[in-house]
C-alpha cells in the first residue's frame, strides 16, 4: 500500500507529564529529535478539574464515571484546546518544529457522535465512527512539513464540541492513517513499557506479538490496567497500524520500550 | 500584482458580538453566506475577566491600562484560544464552512515581539513587526479552501505565547496577504458605519476617500474613539489593501456600510 519509507509516527502523552511543565517541555525537546513524519495527541491532565473546583462545581460523577456537563466541557475546551494545546504548539516552535494545533473542529479533521444515552448519559462525550477521520487535511498538513497537535476535543458538525478520549483518537487516527502510511503509534506514559513484573521497573516486555499477548492475558501476567490499552493497541494493529510502541514520555530516543506488532 | 478575481475578504469581530451567543451564532451564519475567500480574526470579550475576577484574581491596571500578568495570559489563551476559537470554528462547520482555528504559534502563522519595557510593562503583550505573518501557510490554507479563524493570541518563537491586539492582527493579515490577493479589510462592530452623528445611527458615512478622512478629522466630525481605528485602516489602505469596510456585524451581506478607499 506505502513504501516502507513512507512513515508516519503518532505520539500520544497523557495528564501526568501535561500537569508537569517541565517534563512536558523535555519530552516536546525529545520529540523534536524524533526523525520523519510526526502527528501528536495529547490528552488533559488535572487542571481543568482543579479550575472547576477553583470556580466552586465539583466534578459530576455517575456510578464513577465522569460526566461532561455543559460547564465541565466548557473548562475542558479552555484547558485542553486553549491552555495546553496553545503551550505544546508554542514549545515545539521553540524546539524548531512547525507545529499546528487542532481540535476535531478544526478544518473539520475529526467528526464524532455524541455517545448515545443507554443506563448512562454522559453529557458532552463523543465516540469516533471509522470514518472520523479528514484524512486529505492531515495528509496535506503532513505533506507541507507540519506537524499536527491534537488535543481531545471534538465536534459533531452541528456546532456541538464534544469531550473524547484522547487514547481513542491517537488510535482512530492511526487506523485512518494506515492505508497512506507506515504508522507507528506511540503511547508514552510514566513507565518504560509493559512491564512483566508491575512492582519492577526494570521487568520491561521487549516486544510481544498477538499470539503471546493472549498468553501473557490469560496467564495474568499483563496487569488489569493495562488490558484495555492493549486489546485497543491489537486492535490498531490487526486494522493496519505497522507497530504499537508503548514506553516512557521523556526516553522516546531510547532503547528500552515494549513493540507490539502482529507476528 | 493580481487579477481582481483574486479577492479576499478578512472579517474582524470584536468582544460585543462575543459575549453574546445568539448573535455570534448569526453573525457567522452571515459569514457563511459571503462569497470567495475568507479569513476571521476575533477579539476578546469580557468572558476572560469575568473568569480572573471568579478566580480572586483581580485584572491588573497601570496608568489605566490592562497588564498582561501570567494568569491573565493563561486565562485570556484559554478564552480566546480554547473557548471563544473553537465555538466559532465549531459554528462555521455547522454553517457548512471548513474552518480550522489558529494561535499565532500554529503553523508558525504569527510571529510577534514582546512590547518593550518603557514607561510601563504591559507584560506578555506582544506587538507586530512587517514580518509577522507566515504569509505561504496563510495561502496555502486559503488555496485549500479553508477559512483561517484567528484568536488575539500570538508567540514570540521561543515559546512565549503573547496577547496582541486584534485589530492589529487584522491589518498586519491584511497588509502581508495584499500582494497576492484584493483584499478587503473588514472592521465589523455595533454600528452600521461610521457616523457623521454619533447621536444618529441613520448618519452613516458611505464612502471617505483619504483625502476627505483629514477633512472630516479635522474638522471634529469623526468621533475621536474612531481616530486610532481610521488612521490605522487608512495605513493599510496605504500599504496594498483595496479596502477596508466598516460596518455592522450582523448586516455584512446588506448595503448599509462605510467603506474606506484611498482616493
Amino acid at each position: 500500500m506505502h513504501p516502507m519509507s513512507e512513515g508516519l509516527k503518532i505520539f500520544k502523552i497523557g495528564g501526568g507529564i501535561i500537569d508537569d511543565d517541565a517534563q512536558l517541555q523535555r519530552f516536546l525537546r525529545e520529540l523534536a529529535r524524533v526523525p520523519g513524519r510526526k502527528l501528536l495527541v495529547h490528552g488533559g491532565g488535572k487542571g481543568a478539574s482543579q479550575m472547576l473546583r477553583d470556580l466552586g462545581q465539583e466534578p459530576q460523577m455517575v456510578q464513577g464515571r465522569r460526566i461532561t456537563d455543559a460547564a465541565t466541557l466548557n473548562i475542558v475546551t479552555m484547558f485542553y484546546a486553549g491552555k495546553t494545546n496553545k503551550q505544546v504548539v508554542a514549545g515545539l516552535q521553540a524546539a524548531g518544529v512547525n507545529a499546528l494545533g487542532l481540535s476535531g473542529a478544526d478544518g473539520n479533521a475529526i467528526r464524532a457522535v455524541r455517545r448515545p444515552v443507554r443506563d448512562i448519559d454522559y453529557g458532552f462525550v463523543g465516540d469516533l465512527p471509522a470514518d472520523a477521520v479528514n484524512v486529505p487535511l492531515l495528509r496535506q498538513l503532513l505533506e507541507t512539513g507540519l506537524l499536527p497537535v491534537f488535543c481531545a476535543i471534538t465536534h459533531d458538525g452541528t456546532g456541538q464540541l464534544l469531550n473524547t478520549n484522547a487514547d481513542t483518537i491517537a488510535s482512530v487516527l492511526a487506523c485512518a492513517l494506515a492505508p497512506h502510511y507506515a504508522v507507528e503509534l506511540h503511547y508514552c506514559f510514566e513507565k518504560d513499557g509493559v512491564l512483566r513484573d508491575v512492582d519492577d521497573d526494570a521487568s520491561v516486555i521487549p516486544q510481544i506479538t498477538a499470539a503471546e499477548y493472549q498468553h501473557l492475558k490469560a496467564a495474568g501476567i499483563i496487569a488489569a490496567g493495562m488490558v484495555p490499552k492493549l486489546d485497543n493497541a491489537f486492535a490498531a494493529l490487526e486494522a493496519g497500524v505497522e507497530r504499537v510502541v508503548i514506553e516512557h514520555a521523556l526516553r522516546i530516543n531510547e532503547p528500552v520500550k515494549t513493540v507490539l506488532c502482529r507476528s
